[in-house]
């Protein structure tokens, strides 16, 4: 059976750690050596809307791995108007070894699968899944503290609506950790999530300090319907650089990107901010998540 | 002279056979096999109308080739905006080796080809010609029966405004097959095409039992001033599971995609169904198209 | 430190030799030689504005050295909306190893090269800098005669706007050149432009017969509240057959393009026509000055 990746869920702890050691391995190559590896083969890439960093690094990956992509994006419009996304989404897929899927709507990535024969990533559908993503955030943690079990991880921001720090959640769940979700009353992480993953701290106060790990997310405007109330907790929640130099040594901040406000660019420069690298890491991770899926083994 | 694709009106039987003959060498030769070929080589790709299929299929045929695309789309707008076309396009074309232009006007691709050094290849050009998916029609035909003579072909739908059905049944002038017309009183093949051919079966209902190849397309609802009888014709001649079945044994089905309701999803999984396989086939053949307008013989 | 070529002014006569030199140098490489030398390595282009020619010359001009290009053209709009530019350039240079940036606002080139690490090249920064544009023109020159030195060069057209006469002026101002101005009264070069580089000849009417080089622009109607005295005036200064015929043996015919009726196209068969050339020079051009600012000497 060909590989996806659908979903973080379908993910056992095993198949975390293949795709985290086969990005070490991508990382770890030199150009030279990764642009032999795929010659001649062709990553498609799907986006039935647009996203900078997914689409990128993606691109960026399958051409440091010496293949080529053919993207989609040009004719979304042209989709929109009525063509069947499933006939589309085959016919692309079949002109290529491997697809990425990004769709406004939840299920496209898993109905694609089922319409070829390539195996199909998940580019984030809708509020549902993101699951390269979070690999990437799990890539970029284990790379900086060589482990991620023992980790005292903090969850900052938008946890109600946040499909990154879901998924994140989901993943950690395989690992030993403390989680620690900070967010305003208006946007905490939704109560089955809390009861499944078993997540003991919850606060509404911006403590960070013995955290080794802070993933801070969006505040998004539209969440709050007492605008008072937004600009007042925004302002509590914000990242500056007096609050993240009373984070721990050794500790990080991280953040998916794009930020509008709640890190200030202040802090980009403080030995914490590994947001940039973070976003760095999508290279590497999606170049690990094609090996694995093409069923590439480069010592092989 | 350097060599272009502009009609199909030009080709010669032995012109088509080569490009055909190139296709299947091309479909035989290993990715890494493939990837050698055309390094450092760039087709450029000027589309003034998007075309998900014809566009992606070229763009994966050349770097399957182990060449390069650069692509036109993204400005396409500013084409628009009054720049002038053959100047653009000459330019376009000057950074390349190779050049496939779509319009929506017709006469564009000779237009270009007249002002550029580099190949040119018509993708398409408004109502007039569209070569290469005839090629790639010719070309499934061949790969399924091992040649085109001796074949019954039937044409259904929209054979009045159809460039497809018309190119295609002008490049079956060539070959010795017995062509069925099947479409409402409405959209007819125009006279002037069935003359010239000597096409002796126009059908108004669907008769397919017998046919080696039925060609179906989109009947399309703008053709019809009275919305009723859109309505009755089109549920007339709808392929459902259970029309197709009565085709014969080792007979297919073939469409050029987008459908939009004329072959139902349950007839995808019958072994009449060719379409997605016909659209696969553009990679090939458009690698032929390259490979022989370049003059490069992989055998040399 | 690395390099970044974001302004003409910042150039000394020796750097612009050395980009010269490397350009020279490429265009003398055969394809499969070229093809070797950037293999694994991505140039990012960052277009915050539509530009057929620079874009799709930096991308041929890529390609063409065995490197891949990620470009985020198709996202623009979502920057527009508010996505931080700062942001998005540094996570976008951080998956390349080089980036072309082009901005309608001055000064974003070297904004986005403070923010990463790679090196940056300005595509053209609204009304202030296209240095790459700059290049291709003085390679055209040196390439048609040897030498740029003892030279007779007009400029013509819109000299108060013209980015590109401008920066051609201020290039040609480290060269022992003789320039003459040509323009209607509305549209002189700029008195601090004419007095830094010690220019002596200017005209209002159309001599050129003794020149060695005329490189014209475009007359934007624009520019002229009168709108009978624009007509009068473009009627003047429009290159047709007659009038470039009176142009001396051996001197060419310039202009960066688009072209919007000021060169007649009867003109392009003409031997003093040099444009088409010249605009298909952005890819050497284009490949030494990623050659130079990658450090890649092809003889090491």
């Amino acid at each position: 059976m060909k590989g996806n990746l659908i979903s973080i869920d379908d993910l056992e702890r095993s198949d975390i750690e293949d795709f985290l050691s086969k990005a070490s391995q991508a990382e770890k190559m030199s150009k030279a050596e990764a642009s032999k590896i795929l010659r001649g083969h062709i990553l498609s890439t799907i986006f039935l809307e647009p996203s900078t960093r997914t689409r990128l690094s993606f691109d960026a990956a399958m051409k440091r791995l010496g293949g080529s992509t053919i993207d989609l994006a040009a004719e979304v419009s042209s989709v929109e108007k009525g063509e069947n996304i499933a006939d589309t989404s085959a016919v692309v897929a079949g002109y290529s070894d491997i697809c990425v899927i990004r769709s406004p709507y939840e299920g496209t990535a898993r109905m694609v699968a089922e319409n070829t024969d390539v195996p199909v990533i998940n580019g984030g559908d809708g509020a549902n899944q993101h699951p390269t993503q979070t690999l990437l955030d799990l890539y970029t943690i284990k790379k900086e503290f060589g482990h991620i079990d023992g980790l005292k991880i903090g969850m900052l921001g938008d946890l109600k609506y946040g499909r990154t720090v879901h998924s994140l959640a989901e993943a950690l769940d395989h690992y030993d950790v403390d989680i620690r979700l900070i967010s305003p009353e208006e946007t905490k992480m939704p109560e089955h999530i809390v009861e499944k993953i078993g997540i003991e701290e919850e606060k509404t106060e911006l403590e960070i300090e013995d955290l080794d790990v802070l993933y801070a997310t969006r505040i998004q405007k539209e969440r709050f319907p007492d605008k008072q109330e937004y600009e007042r907790v925004k302002g509590e929640f914000i990242l500056n650089k007096q609050r993240v130099k009373e984070m721990k040594k050794g500790s990080i901040l991280m953040h998916p990107l794009p930020r509008v406000g709640e890190i200030k660019p202040e802090v980009d420069k403080l030995p914490q901010a590994r947001y940039f690298e973070q976003s760095c890491n999508g290279v590497p991770t999606r170049m690990g998540i094609i090996l694995e899926l093409l069923g590439v083994d480069k010592d092989a």
